[in-house]
């Protein structure tokens, strides 16, 4: 085939997935956002015969052949940088998915979604026992595929390039060490200081609806585009990209609590505006989108923490809070920042705080790496947890639906997805520090209310790039170094030792 | 191929078209209620790659082998009724898309997508010959197709078929002569009374919260169930049945008129009464849906007009209504009854009251006749279309744009669809009148808000069957006779006579 033939094709087969893959975004969106419950099942099953096919043209030999086709040298050394990451990309894909037998795939696809329905009752029965033979055999199948993937420097690290391309275990242990070896000593001083901030600042109880339009604004300060994304409810908040106008979010809210919506508000209206402003160039290909799950949360969590829970931030917009709610929130920005940066170790992870979220991601780091490097069993794994979250968090669970029932993640069985969320913490850390030293009024521009700067530096390098860079090849560019957790703890460190005045 | 292995197989791949419609329904759904603005050029590209692949299943020489395969007398006849059914139709739409060269087809497409977009603003601005180029292209295209499904008696018929299967000319000529011949002195007669209706009293601004929240009311009246489906807003209201469990309706709330959003809510409600209520035993096949056009418009015209614009209705609901809107509708049951009654010639089709909109329809039939059968021109057709105006309803367009160029319906190709909302009329009222045989009390039961059997009534004689009888087969079934415009002329007779006391 000639190579300008190849190529053409493949592009073609890319968005023909790509097109799939938008669709069965849109039917997810909406069976979590507002889809009629009785037609669930059946939508579930319309998704699986798309995804399904969907699959199906991702590992046709038609994509074996052009893939083949396009790496050979006459033709490779001529294709664009967009073309040339995209090849290596869906290489990398095709040759991880061709490996699992499709019948081994579909039993997996079963037992996961029957595991997380179980697991769902599971969680409410406070049932570990019951939900136990679930886990051992995902993670008998997880086990299965590593084989058949094959291991890289261990078998945990074959699991964590699925969703960090590139990262190992022993880098995660150097960064994660890092960070305990910081945080743990530091959350128990922040337990001691008798400077603890007031909570009770943020009683009352909050008009869904005026929450909703605070929402509203925030986001439009942010830059979020309204014409390339809309904002709804739902029970667990996500962010989506369906394509390159049209990003949705959703949030909660609830009505004794308005710290919740507004700050998952603005951690998906990160994960949004990065969606938003990948270059146009993109569009249609599966580099549309963040580089990794790691990225996408560091930039979520910049939004969310750096600046969301910044005192700048709110010297500009508390009074604009307040006045959604006349009659509560009678404090001052001051106070009330020092209530939403309340440190406080906890048993669930997503009610954490900024600080001690990163002890909830290393005990689950340390038990995923124990499950495929070292032997632990799915039997051991609840005594394992209570007594991590004893050593790092100097608390206990009660029950093990507190305790290792807590998470969805490993029912579906995404083992290695974990470290993402502390990398993101680390990622957006680091970018913060490039930023302050780039654009020496930062602060003063989001103590103004002038946030579109700010995501303006993002979008120039990082958001536009989509998928085009490897994750460590975005850290360095941008930051001038590889991934450096002294930026997390020293963020950390300063911000809480002020808070607290240690 | 084993019969049995046919079947299986010819099953298999119904259902995935089904899924594939399903999926590009809520597509459709989400274009008209609130996708991003800038996500819409990608999102309908992204349809098209979908809707193209289901079309290549419905045409795949794999479908013509299995219905070759279960047309043979063996396999045939041992199929049961729904898969006999399931067979004949798919069989009939295979034979028909088969006939069209793909890239015919394609070329049609891309034209009226253009048209479609050409025409809104050739409405706008009253530009006629600006439009006819893309209508002729049309018209060309359309009597290609002709020529290429086959002529039935008429070239029209052959239209008439692709909406109300079975259908044809002559039977239409004599169904709308007898309307004709009874509605135009009956809508004379009418403009001359003295006792014309108070329309002062519908006056007021309505708040769209209350008028959401009245249209919630009425439709659990009627029995729609939420648990599978739901209703939004659309600037063109809508019903779309996704599937078994999920059926969605739209409305559009106008803060200065009721009686808009009220009555499309109801309209569309019938609808979607149809489509919640069709036999489980359908589900996943394309016999699950309704049987045609004008059966399915019978259903919200049924529930529209027939009960909606009833005395014994407003009698039960209009105290309900005025507590909606406190300090408006200072009136009484009667009087809001005879107000939305109101029958007045107009000129635009879908603001038309229940009478007149038959002679819209009656008009549009005799063009479309006149272009497929009687030689008209595009360009005659705004003189033709002017005079039958005048004719029929006594008004005259001042402009195009308030004449032939109000519809949407020629620019996307859809001759011969027009017939099936007076039809829906027809089916409605000859439907009611079988339901006052066999239920007695039905207006006393409509009088006291006991709704439910209705929808029962229609359940078990209509709705469950789906697409398994034809129109014909259900109006013989249900009513003991072929379709009678008498029902529906003496239903506006009783019902305008009194009104306007002739
Ligand atoms: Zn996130
Ligand atoms: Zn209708």
């Amino acid at each position: 085939m000639e190579k300008a033939e190849a190529l053409a094709k493949f592009r073609e087969l890319i968005k023909k997935i790509k097109s799939y893959e938008e669709v069965i975004g849109l039917a997810y969106w909406d069976m979590r956002t507002g889809a009629p419950k009785r037609g669930i099942d059946g939508r579930s099953e319309a998704v699986g015969v798309l995804s399904a096919e969907s699959f199906r043209l991702a590992v046709s030999d038609e994509m074996g052949e052009l893939l083949a086709r396009l790496r050979e040298p006459d033709a490779y050394g001529n294709l664009s940088r967009i073309d040339r990451r995209l090849v290596d990309e869906t290489a990398k894909e095709y040759e991880r998915n061709r490996r699992i037998p499709p019948e081994l795939y579909q039993e997996y696809v079963v037992l996961t979604s029957q595991a997380e329905a179980f697991w769902e009752q599971a969680k409410a029965d406070n049932d570990y026992a019951g939900f136990r033979p679930y886990l051992e055999r995902i993670i008998e199948f997880t086990n299965r595929f590593i084989d058949l993937w094959g291991v890289k420097g261990t078998r945990y690290d074959t699991l964590l390039d699925q969703y960090e391309p590139g990262m190992t275990t022993a880098e995660l242990d150097r960064l994660f060490g890092g960070l305990r070896e910081k945080l743990v000593p530091l959350a128990a001083a922040i337990a001691e200081s008798p400077a603890q901030p007031d909570r009770s600042v943020l009683a009352g109880t909050f008009e869904p609806e005026a929450q909703r339009r605070f929402s509203l604004f925030i986001l439009k300060e942010m830059g979020f585009d309204f014409d390339a994304g809309r904002l709804d409810e739902s029970v667990h908040p996500f962010a989506t990209g369906l394509g390159p106008g049209d990003v949705r979010i959703t949030t909660r809210y609830l009505k004794d609590d308005v710290a919740s919506a507004l700050f998952g508000t603005i951690h998906e209206g990160g994960h949004a505006l990065y969606e938003q402003n990948i270059g146009s160039e993109l569009a249609g290909t599966t580099l549309h989108t963040g580089t990794s799950m790691g990225i996408h949360e560091s930039q979520s969590r910049f939004w969310e923490n750096i600046i969301g829970r910044s005192r700048p931030f709110w010297q500009r917009y508390f009074g604009e809070l307040q006045s959604h709610f006349p009659g509560r929130l009678n404090t001052d920005a001051e106070s009330f920042y020092r209530a939403i940066n309340i440190v406080e170790p906890s048993l669930i992870r997503i009610e954490a705080d900024e600080l001690t979220y990163n002890l909830h991601i290393i005990i689950r780091y340390e038990i995923e790496k124990m499950i495929f490097d070292g032997g632990a069993k799915a039997a051991d794994l609840p005594e394992i947890w209570n007594a991590k979250y004893k050593e790092y968090l100097g608390v206990e669970p009660k029950n093990d639906a507190e305790g290792v029932l807590q998470d969805v993640h490993w029912s579906g069985g995404a083992f290695g997805y974990f470290p993402s969320y502390a990398l993101g913490n680390m990622y957006a850390a680091q970018f913060a520090a490039a930023m302050e030293r780039e654009m020496p009024d930062m602060w003063e521009r989001v103590g103004s209310g002038r946030l579109i700067p700010i995501k303006d530096w993002l979008t120039e390098r990082i958001y536009r790039y989509g998928k085009l860079e490897t994750p460590g090849e975005i850290v360095r560019r941008v930051t001038g170094e590889p991934l450096n957790p002294s930026y997390l703890t020293d963020y950390l460190e300063e911000k809480y030792r002020e808070i607290y005045r240690l």
